[in-house]
C-alpha cells in the first residue's frame, strides 16, 4: 500500500483525473479557456501534498480526495489567469498566457468562474469536515488577494522592511500549499491539531520554497532556472536579499547598489554581475540561504508532529527534494 | 407587524446594515476599493428581494438574514467591479468605477476577494439550508460569468437570434434577483417547491426588468432614463428591438437598419430619429412591450404561488412597482 514512491503514483492518478474531467459548459470559448489553463502544466505540488495528507490521515486516497486535490489545482490556476493580466504576462511554461489568448475580458471571466466552480467541487466531495473545509478555502482566497496587492504595493512605498517582504510572500505563496495541507487532512477527519500541524508544515515549507527562488533568481544561471538570469535584479525588484544588503552595505557600496537600482540599464550582464557581487559583499546570499534552511527545518519538525507514519513521511520528503530539484 | 410599507423598512435596514459591516483589513487600498463600490448606493433591489423571501417564508425577519441580503448585494458589486473593466466603464453612479480610481489590478482583486468574502458571509450565517443555499450560490456566480461571456461573444457573431439574447439577459441579469429570491426563501427553511417557485417569479421579473430597459434605451428620453438617449442604438447593439425589427421589415427597410448599423455616425440624434422610426414601422416596439408585460404576468402568477399572504404578496408589488419608476 503506502510506500515511497507514492509520490509518483500522486503524479499518475492527479494527471489521470484532470484529463478525465475537464469543465464543460457554455459558452465554448470561456471553458476552453479553462481548461486550457489547467492543461499547461506544472509540478502540482498543492494537490499532490493535499493527496498526501488525507492519504497519510486516512490511511487510504479515494476520489472524494483527489476532487478535493482537482480543487486547489483550480484555485491556483485561477490565481494565475488573474496574476497574469496584473503582471502583463504574454507567455507561462512556455505557451501564451489566457488573458494572450483570449482577451483580457474573457480572461477575467475564466478566472472568477473557476474560483465559483471550485466551491462547487468542495460542496459536491463526500468529506469529513466539509463546513471548515469550505471556510479555510474562503480565508486563503482573501489572503492570496491580499498578499497580490501587497506585492503591488511595494514598489511604491518609499521604504519595505524585511518584515513586510516575508508577509507578503506568506500571504502570497506560502498560505496556499499550507491551506492545501490542511484540507486535506481535514477532510480525511484528522483531529484539529494534527491538521494544524499539517498548515504549519506547509506555510514553513512554502516560505523555504520562495525563498529558494528568490536566491535562484539573483544567483542561479538560465540553464538552472529555465528563467533570463537576475530577473528580479533586472526589474529592480527589492526582494529579501535587496533589503538585507541595504541594510549592511557600507555607505558607498549601498549608494553604489542603489545607483544599479534606480538606472536605466544600457548593459544588462554587466547590471546583474556588479550587483551579485554587492549581495556578495554583504553577505546577502549567505543569509537567504541560512533563512531558507531555517524555515527547512522549522518545516521538518511540524513534519513529525503532523505525520508519524516513517513510510508517509519520507514520501512528504522525497516529494519535498525532488520539487527542490525541479526547475520550473 | 407585517404590513405594505416593509419595503421601506427593508431599505432602511439594509443601508444600516451595510454601513455598519464595512470590509476590513489590509492592504488598506484592497479594502477601499472593495467598501467604495459598496457605498456607491443603488437600487439594491436584490438584497430586498431576498429579504422579502425570507421575512415571507419566515414570517419575521433577523440578522441572519440581513448578513444573507448583504452576501447578494457583494456578489452584484463584485460583478460591477470586474464587468466594468470589461466594458472599460470609466464611471458608475456618477463616480469613478473602481478601476479607475485604483487601477485594473486592484479592481480585478477587490472582485477576487468580495467573490471569496461572499462564502464566508454565508458560511457564517446561521440559516436553515446552508449547504443548498452554497450550491445555488456557486451556480448563479457560474451562469453570470457566462451570461457575460455570451454578450461579449455577440458581435462577433454573424447572425444573432432572439432566442440567444433572450438566453444571454436571462443569464446575465435574471437569474440574480431570481436566486437572491430562492436563497431567502431556503434560508427561511421553506419547502423546495415554494422556494422554487420564488426563484421562477425572480427569473420572469428580471427578464421584464431587463426589457423594459431595453425599451427605455431605445426609446426613452435622456431625462426618463438619466442616460444618453438611444445608447443602444449609438452602439450598434444588436438587442431584441433591432433583432424583431430585421425579421418583420421589408427588404428595402431592413436594408435602411443594416446600413445605419454599419454606418459611422456623423449625426448622432439623427441616427437615433431614424433607427427609432424603422423599429416602429416593424412594431418591434410593441412587440417588445407585449413580451415585457407577458413576462410580467408569468412572474405575478408565480408570485401568487410562492407568497400565499395578502400583506406580503402586496409588499412584493409594490416593490415592484417602485422599482419600475426609478430612473436609475
Amino acid at each position: 500500500m503506502k510506500d515511497t514512491t507514492s509520490t509518483k503514483r500522486e503524479d499518475d492518478r492527479f494527471e489521470l483525473y484532470l484529463k478525465e474531467h475537464p469543465f464543460r459548459g457554455e459558452p465554448a470559448n470561456l471553458y476552453e479557456a479553462m481548461n486550457y489553463i489547467m492543461q499547461l502544466g506544472g509540478k502540482r505540488m498543492r494537490p499532490k501534498l493535499l493527496l498526501m495528507a488525507y492519504e497519510c490521515c486516512a490511511g487510504r486516497t479515494d476520489d472524494e480526495a483527489l476532487k478535493l486535490s482537482f480543487t486547489i489545482e483550480t484555485f491556483h490556476n485561477f490565481s494565475l489567469v488573474h496574476d497574469d493580466i496584473l503582471d502583463n504576462a504574454p507567455i507561462r511554461r512556455g505557451k501564451k498566457t489566457v488573458h494572450e489568448k483570449w482577451g483580457q475580458s474573457t480572461a477575467i471571466l475564466a478566472g472568477d468562474n473557476m474560483l465559483a466552480m471550485c466551491y462547487k467541487l468542495i460542496l459536491d466531495a463526500k468529506i469529513a469536515n466539509k463546513e471548515t473545509v469550505l471556510k479555510i478555502f474562503s480565508d486563503v482566497a482573501t489572503r492570496i488577494c491580499e498578499g497580490q496587492q501587497m506585492d503591488m504595493n511595494l514598489p511604491g512605498q518609499k521604504e519595505v522592511t524585511e518584515a513586510q517582504y516575508l508577509q507578503m510572500i506568506q500571504l502570497k505563496t506560502a498560505v496556499l500549499p499550507a491551506t492545501a495541507l490542511q484540507m486535506g487532512a481535514m477532510a480525511a477527519g484528522a483531529e484539529e491539531h494534527i491538521s494544524n500541524e499539517f498548515y504549519t508544515f506547509g506555510l514553513n515549507l512554502g516560505m523555504a520554497f520562495q525563498l529558494q527562488d528568490d536566491y535562484l533568481d539573483a544567483f542561479g544561471s538560465a540553464e538552472e532556472t529555465g528563467k533570463q538570469e537576475g530577473g528580479d535584479i533586472l526589474e529592480n525588484k527589492r526582494t529579501i536579499i535587496y533589503l538585507h544588503a541595504m541594510q549592511h552595505l557600507d555607505k558607498a557600496s549601498k549608494e553604489l547598489l542603489g545607483a544599479w537600482y534606480s538606472e536605466k540599464v544600457h548593459d544588462p550582464a554587466m547590471k546583474v554581475k556588479q550587483v551579485r557581487e554587492l549581495f556578495r559583499k554583504s553577505k546577502s546570499d549567505a543569509y537567504l540561504l541560512e533563512l531558507k534552511n531555517a524555515y527547512e527545518q522549522i518545516a521538518l519538525e511540524h513534519l513529525k508532529l503532523a505525520c508519524k507514519d516513517d513510510a508517509y513521511r519520507q514520501a512528504f520528503i522525497n516529494l519535498f527534494e525532488q520539487l527542490k530539484n525541479r526547475k520550473n
